[in-house]
């Protein structure tokens, strides 16, 4: 049972609870069991670690974002080097992003048209130019196993007759994208827009759904909307997306994100969050947030999570002690953004195969209920606030 | 033939070649082989590594920096945590020095009397007492194997009365470190000073050389001066240091300092130098110094160095590509750090397992005078510069 278009790819369901699937993704480089999370690389780093530090945490396919690879150090010196694969040292899938995001939220005056979008650099300033055709051309450099539609992301504010227009550019990009010629085996997922409105996501997806792409991305999330919204959205939309496919939910998320997102159906999430807050010293624990640099560590002992089975909490050569990485962190020590790093990608990928876990055991639901109580009454608040369990109930529901 | 005074120590000399000597350092956390180089964890963390990448580098002892635990997390948090080893997850030989060359350094305001020296933390401005009693106390506390004695440190461009001031107050003050009490099984250090000045060296060298240390170190070297001056100092004094206790040369060096010293009859070596200018871009390889931001470096698919079999030249993994290496380093990516901190820390230790061969082969001096000339002879300019050559040939001669 397979059903993707371009040769090496194939997705399978395995198992399904309610709306939630266990799959295989076969790619080029690696065969991805989902649901699965995706960790942030992107300049061709997942930052502070190296690939088999990654790899260690169970990722199978991490992301590249195509804007930052493209201005450095150029996609053409990546290709000069092997593709992004060789490049980075990362044998396992490899996804890119179309660059159209950073575009949209990093550069300097933009200008949108029809045809593509104009930007200045948020290095140096200089002029460039993405279309369609260059996103693909330069992805295809880049040699990702999958590679992503440049869209139009209006912000997360936006009202609805710009969402509107932004879905209808984007529709006409997609098919340009389609057209595009891209590397040999490297697939091609088209992105659903249209912001919070349930209408237009559903609206936007009858567009592209039967476009022949090899996956569906949900996009345009995670930018500002509450977190009831994004779920309520995710609750509607997710199952609709053809199920011989996989689902991407982009940019997306806490701990909790991935768990409702998976109950409702989605394969396949990738989030700068945990590298992001373990630079910040904000370690995550199956009882909740850990922020390392408080006073009460000073003198502990013990590992950042006792329930993590890690190399950081629990390694051959010793934990890090919640004491030690304290002291590193106040010392700006790049040994504490690395533990955590790798500490909080390691539990995100301990999350992932828990929840496929509960998903084959068909108790997916009672899982996701019983973690986020769990999360929310860790003795700091709870990953994701103390909201977390009604939001996580109502997404449940309407799911 | 052991001849070390605290329990749990020893040392031995296993060959001998000219003044250069092999030898086992025995202490209660490893068996080390010397001529060694000690990697340097000033906070408890060799930086931007962690301790399994220290330890893979060959490295059997590294060095902790009283003066910055001291100030933080402060030496009860490191006993409280178990001490250094403990605490920064080292399990072999660990030596702290005494504190006493950053307050000389570091800290602002410092005014030294027969007691001891008060100043001010370079870190909140607070007003600190440093005396040979609390270093050893406070090295007591972090439990090295290896406690340094407090020595006052002149600036390298001191005049003689000076020094010979700062000579006689060392002398008492390593009396007084020998009578404090410190942990158990802890080994001393003494340390020589005296400048550049042959003379002095080996009159402060004939005050400590009986006060019943277990090795003897030399201070105050690798400071502002000449490398002649250094070389000629290291030739006159350093096989004239005790043979029967290991020989430590303090706060040295390059490539280049290290073979001479070797040679000139010294066992142990510290230095920020590989790892500090890691996090600068320069990688040290057979054939010389790498700036790994050169643009020459951009395609570049070969390893830092062809000749070294690291992991990161040449691991399982794949290596890491100067082009890669170079695009991390330019986009401030902490794995370029950590790679070439790795690279030149199994660097030195490659070296300083090549030096021992040479010794237990009786061809140090041939081994030396060539690992230079291919030094000097690298694409870039040599380890040392374009001096090495000759410096080398007169340290040598003077030996």
């Amino acid at each position: 049972m397979s059903a993707l278009v371009t040769e090496g790819f194939s997705f399978e369901t395995l198992h399904t609870d309610g709306h939630a699937r266990v799959g295989t993704l076969t790619t080029p480089h690696a065969v991805v069991e989902t649901p699965t999370f995706m960790p942030v690389g992107t300049l061709g780093t997942v930052k502070s670690l190296s690939m088999e530090e990654v790899a260690a945490t169970g990722a199978g396919i991490v992301l590249g974002n195509t804007y930052h690879l493209w201005l450095r150090p150029g996609a053409e010196v990546v290709a000069g080097l092997g593709g992004l694969h060789r490049f980075s040292r990362w044998p396992r899938a490899m996804l890119t992003d179309s660059g159209g995001f950073q575009v949209f939220s990093l550069s300097g005056l933009r200008k949108v048209d029809d045809e593509g979008v104009s930007f200045r650099s948020h290095l140096d300033g200089s002029p460039r130019r993405l279309t369609p055709e260059e996103s693909i051309r330069v992805q295809s450099l880049l040699a990702s196993d999958i590679a992503m539609v440049l869209d139009e992301c209006p912000p997360g504010d936006a009202d609805r007759p710009t969402i509107e227009r932004a879905m209808k550019r984007s529709t006409a990009w997609a098919h340009r994208c389609l057209r595009a010629p891209r590397a040999a085996r490297q697939a091609l997922f088209g992105i659903v827009q249209g912001g919070i409105h349930e209408d237009l996501r559903l609206a936007h997806l009858g567009d592209l759904g039967d476009l022949g792409f090899d996956g569906l991305a949900l996009g345009g999330l995670s930018v500002g909307e509450s977190v009831e919204d994004m779920h309520r959205v995710l609750a509607a939309v997710a199952h609709q997306m053809p199920s011989a496919k996989p689902r991407y939910l982009m940019g997306v998320g806490t701990p909790r994100d991935l768990l409702v997102g998976s109950l409702l159906g989605i394969d396949m999430f990738d989030c700068v969050l945990p590298t992001r807050n373990a630079r910040n010293g904000q370690a995550l624990t199956w009882t909740g947030r850990v922020n390392i640099k408080q006073a009460r560590h000073k003198l502990d002992d013990g590992p950042i999570d006792p329930r993590c089975d890690g190399p950081c909490c629990n390694g051959e050569g010793g934990r890090y002690t919640r004491g030690y990485l304290r002291h590193l962190y106040v010392c700006d020590e790049i040994l504490a953004a690395r533990v955590i790093s790798q500490h909080n990608l390691w539990f995100f990928g301990a999350l992932m195969r828990a929840m496929r876990e509960a998903i084959k055991a068909r108790r997916a639901e009672a899982f996701v209920h019983e973690t986020l109580r769990i999360f929310s009454q860790g003795d700091e608040v709870g990953v994701s606030g103390p909201k977390a369990r009604s939001v996580v109930v109502s997404g449940f529901k309407a799911g």
